[in-house]
C-alpha cells in the first residue's frame, strides 16, 4: 500500500513537473518573443530615425560612400602584391590614417591630414635624434634618457594643447606629435632598423593622407566655408522671418493668423532660436574653412572670421527679440486702443528691419555690394524715428491738447481731438511701450549687423551691382515693406 | 702701362669687392640678429602667455604631469624584458592608447577608454568572423569578400556617427570599430596568425586603457561632473551680480559708481555674457559626467542633464538682461523725476531677483533644499507686484487725482498731490517703463530657473536644511535685500 501510494505520488509529481515544465517553457518562449519583438521595434524606430537623418541631408549618405571608397582604395596596399612587398605591415598606417583623418567637411579633413603629416614628420626626426643620443650613452643609460625625454616632451606638448591659439589650429597635430615621438623613442630600444621603420611609416601616412584629401576634395566636396556661408545667410533669413512674424502676430492679430496655419507661423516665429544656438558651429566651421583652398566664389584668404563676427551681432539682435517675444507672451495685456495707435508704425519698423536683414542675406549670398541697402537702412531709421516721435506725442493721444507735433502725422487725427481728456493707467500701455522700445533697440542692433556685413564686403572685395542699380533704382526706392513677401527672403535679385 | 693700369684696376676692384663683402656680411648678420631677436621676443611672449594659462588653473600643470606618468608607466612594456617578451611589438598599442585616450577630465577619459575597449573587442570578433568566412571562399574570392564587407560596414558605421543620440555617447567607439574591423579583415589576407595578433592587441589596448583610468581617477582627478557643477553655480552668481549691478548703476547713479571702481563694476555687469556663451561647455561636460563613478557628494546616477536645463533657463534670463542693458545704454534718456519715482521699487525687484538667484546657487552648492528660497521667491513676486501697481497708478503720478490705490504706498505722497496737472511726453518715460517691464519679465524667467533647480533638488534627493531653519528662521525672514552684500554671493550659509 505504502509503495502504491508512493508510486501514485511520484506519478502525480511527474505530471506536475511536466506541467510546470510546459508552463515554464511557454513563459520563456513568450518572454523571448516579447524581448525580440521589443528589440525589433526599437531597431525599426532607430533605422527610421537614421533614414530621416540621411534623407534630410543626402550629402551624409555621400560622405559615407566616400569613406568606404577611400578605405577600399587604401586597402589595395594589402591586396595588391607589388604594393605590399614595398611597405609590408606598415600598410596598416595608411589604413589607420584614412579612418582617423577622414572628416565630413573638406576643411576638417585637410586640417587633420596636414596636422598628421607635420606632427608625424617632426616627431619622427626628433625621436630618431633622441634615440641616437640615447644609444651613444650606453646600455645602462639608454632607457633613462629615452624615458625622461618622453616624459618631458609629452608633458610640455600636452600643456601646449591648452593654449587657445594652438588648440584652434594644431590640436590634432600636437597629439600625433606626442604619439609618434613616444613610439619612436621608446620602441627604438627594441627595434633594430628604426630608421627604415620610421621612413616606411611616414611614407604610408603621407600616402593615406593624400588619398583622403583627394577623395574628400574631388568627389562631391563638402566645404566648411560654404557650410558656414549657408548657415550665416540662413540664420539671417530666419532672424528676419522671426522678427516680421512676431510683429505681425502682435499687431496684426487675427488677420495674420488667417493667412498662415499656426504651425507654420510658430515655426517661423521661433526661427531665431537657431541663431542663438549656432555659436559653436560657426566657430568650428570658421576654423576649418581657413584650411580650404579656393573653391567656388571663395578665394583662399576669404575673411571667414568675419562671418563669426556677423554671427555674434545676429545673436545680440536675437536675444533682444527673445526678450520682446517674452514680453508679448506675458500676462500684461495692452489696451487695444493704444495697440491700434502704434500698430501701423511698429509694423513698419519691424518690416523695415526684416527687409534690411534680408537684404544683408542677399548681399552675402550674391557677394555683391547691395545698391538697395543704404535706402533700406535709411527707411528703417526713419521708421524708428517716426516711432520715437509718435511716442514723444503719446500722452497727448490720451489727453489730446493742440500741439505742433501733431502736424507731422496724419494717422492720429481723430475725433478725439476735441473730446474730453481720457486717463488710462500706465500698466495698460506698458506692453506696447516695451515692444516699441525693444523695436528701437533692435533697430540699433540691426545696424551692428549692417556694419559687420559691410566690413565683410570690404574685406572680401564685393563688387557693387551696377546693372541692377541703373535698371531698378527708380522702382526700388519706392518699394514699401508692406508690399514685400512676408515669409520668404527676397529672391528676386538673385535671378539677375 | 696697360698692364700697370690693369693691375691698378684689379686692386681697385678687389678693394671694392672686399668692401661690398664687408657690407653684405654686416647686412646679413644684422638681418639674422633682427630675425633671431624677433623670434625670441615672440617666443618670450608665447611662453609668458602659456605660463599665465597654467598659473590661472594649476590643475592644467598637474594634468600634463599625469600624461607623462601614464606614458612612462606604459613604456615599461618596452623597457622591462619579461613584459616585452610577453607582448612584443604589440606594446605599441598600449602606448598609442594612452596618448590618444588620456583626456583632461576623468569622465572624458573613462568615456574614451570604454568606447575604445568595446569598439576594439566588438570589431575584433566581427573581423575574425568575416576573415574566417572569406578564407573558406577560396584564394580568388577572399579579397573581394573582405573588401566588400569593409566597404559596407565602414559606410554604415560612418553613417551611424551622424545620429545625435549615438554621436553624444559612442562617437569615438564607432571610429575605433571601423579602424579595428578594417585592420583585422584587410590584414587578415597577409598575416598568418591573425587570432594571436588580435588577442595581443586587444590585451595591450585593455591594459593601456586601464592604466589611463587608474592614473586619471587616482592622481588628483578632475571630474567633469564637478566642473559642470562649478560652472553652473558660478554662472548663477555671475547672473545675480550682473542683474544687481545693472539695476544699481541705472537707478543708483553716482552713489553706486563711488562705491566701486569702474573696472570692477563693468566686469561684474558683463558677467552675464559668460552665461550666454557656456552652452557648448555645459553639454560636453554633462555628456562626460554620466560616465563618472560616484565621487564627492555626487552619486553615480546624479541627474547631470538637469544642469543643462538650468543652464538653458539661465541663458533665457541672461538674454532678457542683455536687452535690458541695451536699452539702458541707448540714447533715449529717461526723465529724472520718473526715474526717482520708480527707483526704490525697481531696485528692490532687482535686488530680490539677485537674492533668489544667489540662493539657488547656494542651494546647488550645499546640495540642501533651502529654507529661505520660498520666502525669497515670495518677496521677489510681491516686489514685482508692487512695481506693477506702481505702474498701474503711474499716469496719476503725472496728473495726480485722489485715488484709492494711493493708500497702499507711502513713497509717492508728495506736495505734488495738490499741484496742478503736469503733462510729460511718453518718450521721456519710455526707458524707465521698458526697464520696469523687462524687470517683470526677468522675474518670470527667474521663476523658470527656480523651477528647474527645484526639479534638480527632487531628482538628486537634496535634504532640507533643518538646523539652519530653526536657528535662523526669525532673522532670515527679516533680511532685506538692500542689507545684503552687493557683489559677492551669499556665503554665510556655507559655513554652517
Amino acid at each position: 500500500m505504502a509503495r502504491g501510494n508512493d508510486m501514485a505520488k511520484e506519478v502525480e509529481w511527474r505530471i506536475k513537473v511536466e506541467e510546470d515544465d510546459d508552463t515554464l517553457q511557454k513563459t520563456i518562449v513568450g518572454c523571448m518573443w516579447a524581448v525580440t519583438a521589443g528589440l525589433a521595434l526599437k531597431l525599426c524606430k532607430f533605422v527610421k530615425k537614421a533614414w530621416e537623418v540621411g534623407v534630410n541631408d543626402p550629402r551624409k549618405f555621400i560622405h559615407c560612400l566616400k569613406v568606404g571608397i577611400a578605405l577600399s582604395a587604401v586597402s589595395l596596399f594589402y591586396y595588391w602584391k607589388p604594393l605590399y612587398d614595398g611597405v609590408g605591415g606598415n600598410a596598416m598606417w595608411a589604413v589607420m590614417t584614412v579612418v582617423v583623418v577622414f572628416e565630413y567637411t573638406a576643411g576638417a579633413t585637410i586640417c587633420k591630414t596636414v596636422n598628421r603629416m607635420c606632427g608625424t614628420s617632426l616627431a619622427g626626426f626628433l625621436g630618431i635624434g633622441v634615440h641616437w643620443v640615447a644609444s651613444r650613452a650606453g646600455e645602462q643609460w639608454e632607457p633613462v634618457i629615452a624615458g625622461v625625454s618622453v616624459f618631458l616632451l609629452a608633458s610640455a606638448a600636452t600643456f601646449s594643447r591648452f593654449i587657445p591659439s594652438l588648440k584652434a589650429r594644431f590640436d590634432y597635430g600636437i597629439l600625433i606629435f606626442i604619439l609618434t615621438f613616444s613610439l619612436v623613442s621608446i620602441s627604438g630600444y627594441r627595434v633594430d632598423e628604426l630608421l627604415v621603420m620610421a621612413q616606411y611609416r611616414v611614407c604610408t601616412i603621407i600616402i593615406g593622407s593624400i588619398m583622403c584629401i583627394i577623395v574628400s576634395v574631388i568627389i562631391r566636396p563638402i566645404w566648411a566655408g560654404f557650410e558656414l556661408f549657408v548657415l550665416v545667410t540662413g540664420n539671417l533669413d530666419k532672424l528676419a522671418n522671426s522678427l516680421r512674424c512676431c510683429v505681425v502676430q502682435y499687431f496684426g492679430g487675427s488677420e495674420a493668423s488667417e493667412a498662415e496655419s499656426d504651425e507654420v507661423s510658430d515655426k517661423k516665429l521661433l526661427g531665431y532660436k537657431c541663431v542663438l544656438s549656432s555659436k559653436a558651429t560657426e566657430e568650428t566651421m570658421a576654423n576649418f574653412a581657413r584650411w580650404e583652398p579656393a573653391h567656388g566664389r571663395f578665394n583662399f584668404r576669404h575673411p571667414w572670421r568675419q562671418y563669426v563676427k556677423i554671427g555674434a551681432s545676429m545673436r545680440s539682435c536675437a536675444s533682444c527679440l527673445d526678450a520682446l517675444i517674452g514680453c508679448i507672451n506675458s500676462d500684461n495685456q495692452a489696451s487695444d486702443d493704444m495697440k491700434k495707435n502704434m500698430s501701423s508704425i511698429s509694423m513698419k519698423v519691424g518690416a523695415n528691419c526684416a527687409s534690411v536683414i534680408r537684404e544683408l542675406a542677399t548681399t552675402i549670398r550674391k557677394m555683391k555690394k547691395s545698391s538697395k541697402l543704404d535706402i533700406l537702412v535709411t527707411q528703417m531709421n526713419s521708421a524708428a524715428q517716426e516711432l520715437r516721435s509718435l511716442l514723444n506725442s503719446c500722452p497727448y493721444l490720451v489727453n489730446p491738447p493742440h500741439n505742433s507735433k501733431r502736424s507731422t502725422r496724419t494717422e492720429t487725427a481723430s475725433p478725439d481731438d476735441l473730446a474730453p481728456k481720457i486717463e488710462i493707467p500706465l500698466m495698460e500701455i506698458i506692453q506696447v511701450v516695451t515692444v516699441a522700445s525693444l523695436l528701437i533697440e533692435i533697430v540699433a542692433r540691426v545696424e551692428d549687423i549692417v556694419e559687420n556685413v559691410e566690413e565683410l564686403s570690404d574685406l572680401a572685395n564685393f563688387q557693387p551691382e551696377m546693372n541692377v542699380k541703373s535698371k531698378q533704382h527708380t522702382s526700388d526706392s519706392k518699394v514699401s515693406p508692406d508690399q514685400q513677401n512676408d515669409g520668404e527672403p527676397v529672391r528676386t535679385l538673385q535671378m539677375v
